[in-house]
């Protein structure tokens, strides 16, 4: 995308023949890119949803204890300099045991609970306590959105072949890979783009290729999907060989598009294919059993191959 | 979509030549696919929400009741193993009496509802009990917003006539269903698709046609819509007869795409007719009445015909 | 959209030209059509959300208030039939009193107040307690979740000037009526559709138009919109006068499609015009005053017009 | 958009020649327009859901803390008119005294934390604390669902380099500028438009021109992207300099359009040049360096330039 990059002119891929020039892997297999921004000022950067809402569970969940922990330590606090005589019921121990029962009544009064064993008494801790319920509702509101909005996400969880194959295919060859929903979710116009990137012959820059496709987008995606790109004259693998698409670095990549019912939302997923990720002159095993009531795909098949000749 | 699929090219649907062979349904009256997947890890295969937000009510309910016994005696069984005399206010009955105080505290805790007659003394119980409440918010957000989302969840209920027709049409004949919004929510811009499979002539394989419509777009859907495919002579249908559309053994596709205004999202609905549901030589009723103020639609003709001889 | 239709194929609304013989107007201002749906089954026709989220907000506030109150009439009545002995710190007043004293514990219980004041003793009353309180949480987040789905529900309050014009336009003359966003959030891509049905010569029957314009989209949509239908000899209007437009009781249908910046959704927007709120031979005043700094607009002068002879 | 403007057929942007007269600004860098409506009713104008979601954070914490404030000193009040001797456990003390306990049983009752310490007894009190605690549920549902609503808007924080160049491109010259996304979170399929108003010669009207990009959509946006117009001979730019372009006054449009992954949802990003932020004879500085392990982008670098006289 750099002005410098004058060829690739139909590269709409959104990356440039000189950002890409060297042998690393642009796209990952699940979808990220290895791209990373520097000399971003923070308040730039940052975007607490986007980073709460995609970060692993375990560290959400240890994030949500840490901060209910924090935050009653910190009214916990609060409410032993006002003096716990100001709270009824404290039973009259040591310090750290006048501490625990203001840590426990602030997470009585941060959660809205309020047994009332402990409750406040005089001016300053009803005054913190009126905040912190407040304060309570609003960061658990924020907590439990987040739970609901990480719940409730849509991820297509498509999953795809573990290679891509160069098999024969209407009296010429193409290339292909396979992807499967194995999720009861309904997929529908699902819509699959392949581009391409290989080096220049004796340069590190790439050219970046669209490739057409047998078929691009299926309204129902409920079994298994070949995508085929046809190997003709047209096709900028035309005349590769297994050896000259390692030498050349080809690296494809695939993005698939499709709304989710369940979810009522449009979903992206990404993968990607190298040259070394190629099984020439194979075939991909039929996965599709029918029964008297319906079809059956055994997706354990998916990735399963056996020879077949190339032309 | 298999590799192995070397014919229809226009097809689109997603359902193989090979992998729809057979006698069988392929899509249900209601929308679904008479597809089942084998051999999928159950990490891949699982999607909490999916399940959580299309179950039926009943079976919802059911869940959300179980999971709130569960947890509370869980947590009941915690606070025994404690001591119920870290808790105030219970009075000391049998084992089980003081269990179910227990489960009842529990359950004022996890609904931080905390009517402070039985409340947590000393560290231990009020640790389980800070822990449960802060728990009890976070899945009971849970429940909430499945129970909203299940409840806010945009679903068309188009109502399909129970059979499909060919009726005369234009000098030609026409392959012809109706459909209706039997709800008071405004669907826009609704399109239909209309396909078809076929067996082949002395085989089991099936080909795909998608179907031409005289309207295939509607701006507002108020009233029934026709959904009308003329037979001519570039039909896939032309030339067929009741019997040999039984032999055939047609399966017609149905999917409608809409706009709905309510809920401010893109929602599906598809359905599906078979040969035995088409009726030949009849057409639908008219459906609608005027009045001074308005149109009234009377939605108990939908699937009401009348004899109407083919051309 | 019946099938006795055999014209205006190239009328897309979804509106049938037998269905809307007679003067009634089919769309109304405020975007709701004259449509009644007779005979649909209470379980087909009814779409709670939809319901709830579109009624008026006083009817809103009296649903969720009545229900309140039954909810906590019918608890009420359970604890005072388990016996009001089980619950504590009730005060022995008369029956009435009693019953009070059971409705306002429901209420701390259904909102999981729980003063604790009065408390549940025993296991009958506790359980009660413990399901209203779990109850308590799914009846409210539905009802606050249709609070807030209620009040983030966009709604393009678009405002459209209260007639349509035949003004001179290029050498010619054009139908024109004006609209504007009177709200300070941004509406993106806005697509206007202008259709017209018109009765036939010596018919009931109508014909639909769509009509061509001079401009249907717009990428930002910040001051007023005069939307220009160009009368040429192309037009279905070409050669009316109002006499005439008025004989064939003229209905204009007008639907706006933007994307609703603040919401970040897709919106429409209806209204319609009938003859007799065209004006002929009027054009309509500039609203737009320049200052040093910006643009202003005057929306009071929306439907304001002045006399331009006709071409 | 007003009829008055009988040029600038293919201005689809919305903004008028008569109505953009003048030297100022009509797009601010930031994305909102210099346009105010005048003469708006209030029941028009007001959108509390824009108003609420779109204000500063500072703003809505401060109306959320007053709102709370105001609705405690409401039922204070009223508890206080009913007499304080309804509520158990107020300590008998000053007028101030006694306002204070009602304000914080008020709080504890809103917030539906509820300790007990303080409780209604009677009537008329009873009736006012489940009033209350019910309309806590409702206002606590709006604000905590606000409070969410903002914090997981989607705002494409896309960063545009401070100015635009006419750099040498392909043996001619282009305008260009720089985007990038300084987050995370993908954007995918982003779309941009480029138009430019200048002033007529000899007026101050002004005409619209759509500017023909390169390439005005890319399927990922990793890294950093160079927009360019090139300006052949069909170019509105075609024959412009630097002085020239300050004379028309040149105001040039950007509008984005993406989808952003993290969100799934669509959203826009606007911003704008004006002839003296336009930099002739520059080109910007390439920004990526590719390691062993992917690219990494100097973002710091993205407004950088260096000379490169023009063709």
């Amino acid at each position: 995308m750099e002005e410098n990059d004058s060829s690739n002119l139909n590269n709409d891929l959104g990356l440039g023949s000189k950002a890409t020039a060297g042998n690393f892997r642009t796209l990952n297999h699940d979808g990220t890119f290895n791209v990373r921004k520097i000399n971003v000022p923070f308040y730039e950067r940052v975007n607490f949803f986007h980073s709460l809402i995609t970060m692993s569970w375990l560290r959400f969940f240890v994030l949500v204890v840490l901060g209910y922990l924090f935050i009653n330590t910190l009214f916990a606090s609060i409410y032993v300099a006002i003096g716990v005589e100001h709270l009824t019921g404290v039973q009259k121990a040591s310090e750290m045991g006048k501490f625990m029962e203001a840590f426990f009544f602030s997470a009585q009064t941060i959660t809205t609970l309020g047994y009332g064993r402990v409750a406040p008494v005089g001016m300053a801790a009803n005054v913190v306590a009126a905040i912190e319920s407040m304060l309570g509702l609003l960061t658990f509101a924020l907590a439990t959105g987040l739970l609901y909005g990480r719940f409730s996400k849509p991820n297509a969880k498509i999953k795809f072949s573990n290679q891509a194959l160069v098999a024969p295919y209407r009296g010429i060859n193409g290339f292909m890979f396979r992807l499967i929903n194995p999720q009861d979710n309904q997929l529908m116009e699902v819509e699959v783009t392949l581009s391409v990137s290989m080096k220049r012959e004796n340069s590190t820059l790439r050219d970046f290729h669209l490739l057409d496709l047998e078929r691009s987008k299926v309204v129902f995606f409920t079994t298994v999907w070949t995508v085929v790109h046809p190997i003709n004259e047209e096709s900028p693998l035309y005349g590769l060989t297994e050896e000259t698409a390692l030498k050349k670095d080809l690296e494809f990549f695939v993005m698939i598009k499709a709304f989710d019912e369940s979810f009522s939302q449009t979903v992206y997923s990404r993968t990607s294919y190298k040259a070394q990720e190629m099984e020439w002159g194979e075939k991909f095993l039929y996965t599709i059993k029918q029964e008297k009531k319906g079809i059956i795909v055994d997706v354990d098949l998916l990735s399963q191959t056996e020879k077949a000749p190339l032309n």
